[in-house]
Order: structure tokens, then sequence, then C-alpha cells
């Protein structure tokens, strides 16, 4: 007891391992840049996956009613069961099942946003030591939590020329025996692609003839704009077992009410009661969603008029089109136009702006000179790329458009047919 | 490739060892429990640690209000920072900030609920193979988080013969250069136990003395019985670093809306920027709290009125006195009368039972025969005693003392002077 007292006689508090390995990519990124703006020009962030922000997209007033109606029942103030109202359950089970992949109130479970959807559907899949496989780009909170949890993150291609379709061939070749589960994003942060039928028929049959099971974050589904159709996967495949995990915040534009879900989908009994109660046990350490927000669901998912959604979606497309019109015809950038979500990826042709190592650099210098943010790819883990976020009002996407504009005919510089030779 | 390949040829798809290791002890006992109530008497829960189930506690209507104002303001509907809107910190910390403590908006931080805050405050101070003191009796969740996170328990003996008070020797023999942490819940689930000055001070003594950081769950903070004080940890010392854990479950009677905090004193830099940044960093991971909550928060917390907070501690003190007067005469039981929170503990002298293995048995056919539910204390490690929860409405209350009273006449066995020197 003395030696044990005497390592214990001064403070000496470290925070844990765990702690220290929850890395966050876009803040890691964002906080080294050094953001100063023009200050003869406002800041316009294109950065910010917060659709809410400008107010030029506000929810419905029913969505809002719903939450007061809620509230003045007094029924909704104690403890859910940890996994969600059965009511609210069974209102998401009927309002997500269809004929292909349909659904109980017992394979819903209501959490606290979408991230704690993917937070449980990871941990529940995976050990320290197994790998997953995810996009890139992708979402950085898959790579964030699996990493946390000591589990190795297997990065499989997507395909800018395809819009954004997943290198199929690639992905199969990082599956091994740690395997333990699929990420697939669809539509996609932050490609706002949106993957056909069939390329989906293509992913699934990979995981059926690897049996694996797919994380599918939809957490953008239905967010897709007129002439393209979303499907999920779990109605496409009869046998590969699917968590989809979903949410209100993007669709109904509240991300900070932070109610989510995930859709268990096990036609096949390959997830069977393990993961099932595997769930349930992770939904117990913290609880889930808000109980008013659970209250506030049936009335919301059921009365929502469809002219809301169909407006937020117009509004995403034309905003998409004006900056990728806009951006397509300025040299030494290579949009991708979205088919849904509420992003743009733009290529940056780096050896036309040799006054920049990488895309971090290059957005960093745009925040500078015509105080535009947007976000460098990097933070994707795909450099010489950057995201736009076309939730901003029209009138910004403008000007934002035509200061990149200026910007790059600013810095770019013609690559002469030597210097490419001397490349090689 | 090959064989590789025929590894994945059928689905083996597993819950993983953290979901597994995810134990909740009231689950599994009460699952277990065959719970068949008399079909002549209604059945009366004694057991559940949600003051809202009965209707007789309704939060007030300020707090109801608070919540309508905030949706109406069409303000809170983005994402907050993941700790919390920087406002919202602020009026917490103005709220609990004393001279002994003062707090700071940059100290507080905003979760899902005070089960998220203690998993903060664990997570960022422990390291899988690290050691935690818990009290014994105690509130089941710090088990469930620590074993699943690899963190093995010790558990602290209260003494209740002393209202509860921790045996601080045996507190300080458990402490090694692993421990990591002492979890102190004061006022205490599920004794309701509130600690006297002299006795919190002796234990931060100890932790002082043993450098030892502390968990304060202080979620039942200021639920005392009229006559006696609380006093938070981080008030009565100037050195040991203190997390303190709260939320508005209990004493706003709002358990479903997920609202907790942490409050970080470290008046002497002992966490030191790395566990307020560990923290941080934890919180991106799946953000914490409904973001109306929070924007309600500045009122529900300024404007609820005294006489509110006051109305439920008289009836939590009346109705306590109610069952500890009744239970006191029943041969056989040692009720423990508490002092704050919302619980009361009983003790079974299990030999005057003989009928009856534990307190499982005994809880079991008290529901047997007269329809009255108590929570086994083996759920919270203590064998041989039950918890009482005294939010249910008065009449009940004296209905099931009444029940309790019938249940143990019909089951006590004197001890005989022989059969008590037999077991010797
Ligand atoms: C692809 C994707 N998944 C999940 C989330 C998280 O959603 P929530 O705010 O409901 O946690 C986001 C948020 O930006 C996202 O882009
Ligand atoms: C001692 C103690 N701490 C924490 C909690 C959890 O509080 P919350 O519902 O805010 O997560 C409880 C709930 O019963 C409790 O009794």
């Amino acid at each position: 007891p003395a030696k044990q007292k005497s390592c214990r006689q001064r403070w000496n508090i470290r925070a844990s391992k765990m702690s220290i390995n929850t890395l966050n990519p876009i803040r890691s990124i964002v906080d080294g840049m050094k953001l100063t703006p023009n200050p003869e020009k406002p800041m316009i962030a294109l950065s910010i996956g917060d659709p809410t922000v400008f107010g030029n997209l506000p929810t419905d007033d029913k969505v809002l009613q719903a939450m007061k109606d809620a509230i003045d029942t007094h029924e909704y103030n104690g403890y859910a069961p940890s996994v969600g109202y059965q009511k609210s359950r069974e209102v998401l089970a009927n309002f997500y099942s269809c004929p292909e992949a349909p659904l109980k109130a017992e394979d819903v479970l209501l959490t606290s946003g979408c991230s704690q959807a993917i937070d449980l559907a990871i941990t529940v899949l995976c050990n320290p030591g197994d790998n997953i496989l995810i996009p890139c780009p992708g979402f950085s909170l898959y790579k964030t939590l699996a990493v946390s949890l000591g589990i190795q993150v297997r990065l499989y291609k997507l395909l800018p020329e395809k819009s954004w379709e997943i290198d199929v061939q690639h992905l199969e070749s990082l599956i091994d025996n740690r395997t333990a589960c699929l990420i697939v994003n669809n539509p996609s942060n932050p490609c706002g692609s949106v993957y056909s039928k069939e390329h989906l028929q293509d992913i699934l049959s990979v995981a059926s003839k690897r049996c694996l099971p797919i994380l599918a974050d939809e957490i953008y589904g239905d967010m897709v704009f007129p002439g393209c159709q979303f499907h999920s996967m779990a109605s496409l495949s009869a046998d590969v077992p699917v968590l989809a995990c979903g949410g209100l915040a993007k669709r109904w534009l509240v991300p900070g009410w932070r109610m989510g879900w995930i859709l268990i989908h096990d036609r096949n009994q390959c997830f069977g009661k393990e993961i099932r109660q595997g769930l349930v046990k992770l939904s117990q350490r913290i609880l889930g969603a808000c109980t008013i927000v659970q209250g506030a669901l049936e009335s919301i998912l059921n009365d929502t008029p469809q002219e809301f959604y169909q407006r937020t979606i117009s509004f995403l497309k034309s905003n998409s089109e004006i900056c990728f019109s806009e951006l397509s015809t300025i040299p030494g950038l290579t949009p991708v136009m979205p088919s849904g979500a509420m992003y743009l990826m733009v290529g940056i042709e780096m050896e036309n702006f040799p006054e920049f190592e990488d895309d971090v650099q290059f957005t960093e210098h745009l925040v500078t000179e015509q105080s535009v943010f947007c976000l460098p790819a990097t933070a994707f883990e795909y450099p010489n790329y950057f995201r736009i976020v076309v939730t901003v009002p029209e009138e910004m996407m403008v000007v934002a458009c035509g200061r990149i504009r200026e910007f790059c005919q600013r810095h770019y510089r013609p690559r002469s047919q030597e210097s490419a030779e001397l490349d090689h």
C-alpha cells in the first residue's frame, strides 16, 4: 500500500484513448485553416450541412404544430421504452413499409438522430479488429465512430465520371473474413448522387455473394430531383440483411431535434434475434430520442403536405443547376451535377492552379480573397475536390459562383504542352 | 482469395461483444421473474423510476410553455454545437454557479439525458483495464456502461445503519493505480439518502489524498426534504476535480425529454485541457440534446416557480413518511427513512421468511399474492432489500403498504432460539 500510495501522490488525469481516438476530420481540417475573409466582401458559407441556417428553408408549420400538440397532451413527458414508443415505431413502420420490404413496429428503433442510429448499427455489427467498408468520398462520421471503436475502415472508391457510382470491383477486392459490414450512403453526402436500381442491385449481389450485411445510410432518402427515383436498398433484396438508418433531420429540415431511426430488414433471419437484442441492449445505454418529438412523429409523417417536400426538392434542384452551370464554364473546375440530397462536389484541376498545394489551400485562399467558404474534400478523404452545400438562398449562390469565377480566373494557369510532357 | 471466399459462403452475423456486454441488471432480473398479479387485486407498481407515470406529478405549466415558446421562435430547429448552444450553457452555468464553485459557460456540456452525461464522463476518464469505484447499492447504469467499455467496477459499501453513508475506509481500500474515477451519487437512487457536509468532506479528503477525480451524479440535487440540505460535491472542495452530472429528468419531472449536462469543476487545472477536449470530441459522436429543449432551458430554469419544486418535495416527503411509518411496524421488514430523491429501501429479514430464498423470490410472491411490485435490490447488487418508488399517489401508497403488511404477516415465521442456534 505504501508503494501504491506513492503512485497516487499527484494528480495525473489523462483523457482516455477512446476520446483521443474520436477524430473529427472536418473539425481538425477546418480548425487548422486560416479563415480570414476579405473585409470588403460579406462572408458566404457554402460549407454548412445545416439546411436551416439561412432561414430560407423552414420546416412545415404542420411539423411545428405537431410538436405543440404533443406538448399539450401532457402524455409525452415520461420515459419512453429505450427503443421508442410502440406507437411511434408502428407509425414509422407503416410509413416506410413496402411490399418488397415490409416492416413491423418491432423492426424499428428510434434513436437520438441518425448519428446514433449509425453508432448503434456499427457497434452491434462490429468487434474491435473487424473492418468495415465505407465510401470515398464519404460522410466522415463513419470513420470517426469506427476508429474510436477499434474497427478498421477500408475505403471503397466512388467514380466521379460515373456520377459517383461505386467501383464495385474495388469494393469487392476489399472484403475479407473480418469485414463486418458494408456502409452504403444513398443519396450521398458529399456527392449528391442517387444510385439507379441496377447499380444498387450490383452492390447487393456482391453483398449477397460474400454474405455481408449492409448499413444503408438513407437519411437523404426521397430527397431526389424530379426525373430520378430513390430506391431503398432493402426494397431491392430479399436476402441481404440491411440496417437502414434515417431521421427527420434533412427531409423535414429539423436536424437539431435529434430524431433518427434504424429500420431492421431481415427477411431471411440472417441477423436473427442476436442483432435485434444487441440493438435493444445498446439502446438502453443512454435511451433514445426526445419523447415530445416521438409523440409528434405520427402527425409529422402523416400530415406534412406533399407540397412541402416538393418545394424543398425543387429549390435544391434549381440551386444545384445554377451552381453547376455556373461552375462548369469556369476553366480549372469540374463540378459534378447531383441528383439529390443537398450537396455538389467540384473537382479542382490542381495542375492549373500551381499556386496552391491542394484543396485545403485552394479553399483557404478562396476565403481570404473572396469570402466564400467551401469545405475542402480532404475532409472526406478525397483531395482536390471541394463540396458546396446547395441550401443557401439563390441570390447568395449566384454571388458565390461569381466570386469563385473571379478567383479561378485570377489564379488559373493554362498547362503548356511542355510542362505537361515534363511531368512524365 | 478462394479460401477467403469459402469462409464467407454463408451468413454468420453475430452481435458484437460490446452489445453482448451491455448488461442491464434490472432487465435481466425483472425479465426472469414470474410476475403474475393476483387477478382479484389491481396491480400497483412501486418499481418504476418514472415520476410521471401516475399523472399525479405533472411538470409545471411554465415548463411546457417554455417549450412551445421555443418552437414558436423558429430559432431552434438547426444543429446546435455538439456541446450545446452557448446561451443554454451560459444559463446553466449561472443557475448552478456559486461562490465556492464558480461556473462559466465553457464548463458546461449539454447531453442527451443524464445517462449520456455519465457515459461521456466515464468514457473520457477511463481506459479499458482501469477500474472505477461505484456505490453498493447503486444505480445500475454505472456498471452497465463501465463493463461494456472493459472497465472494471469496484463496489464500495453503503451503510444502511448510518443512513446509507459511504464506508469510507472500505472505499479507500479499493483504490489502486488503475482507479480512474470515484462515482458518488448524492442524493441517491436507490437509497434516498442525502449526505451531510461533513460526510462529503470525508469523501473528498480521500479523493484529494489519493488524487482521484470524482464523477458526482447529482441528478437528484436539490430534491431534499425540508430540514435537510443538499451540498454539491464541487462546492466543498477546491482541489478535487469533479464532473457533476445532472439533468431536467427528475427535478423538473420530464425524464423523456432527454436533457442532461456535465458541469466541469476544475479549479486546480487537474483535468486541464485534455479532459475538456476529450469531452468535446466525444460529444461529436452523436451530438447532444434536442434543440427545442435547449432553447427552452433559459425559461425552464429561471421561470419555474419555487412552489413547483416545493410541492414536489412535500409530496415526496409525506409519501415517504407514510410508507416508512407503515412498513416500520411490520415484523420482518426494516425500512430506511430517506431524506431526498424519490426512493426508499426496505430490508427483508430473510430468516423470518423461510419460504423465500431471496429478495427476488420475496418480491415475486408479493406480486402473485398482492399485486404489488417492488424492485428487488439484487438489481442494485444488494440482496435482501427491495426498493420502493415514492412517487405513486398517496392512496395507492397506503393500499400498497396494507397489502405488504398482509403478505408479511402471512409469511413471517418468528425465529425460535433453537433454530437461531442451529444456524451456528
Ligand atoms: C450521410 C449522413 N448521415 C447521417 C447524418 C447525421 O444525421 P443526424 O443529424 O440525424 O444525426 C448526416 C448529417 O449530415 C449525413 O450527411
Ligand atoms: C442516479 C441516477 N442517475 C442518472 C439517471 C438517468 O437520468 P436520465 O433519465 O436523465 O438519463 C437516473 C435515472 O433514473 C438516476 O436514478
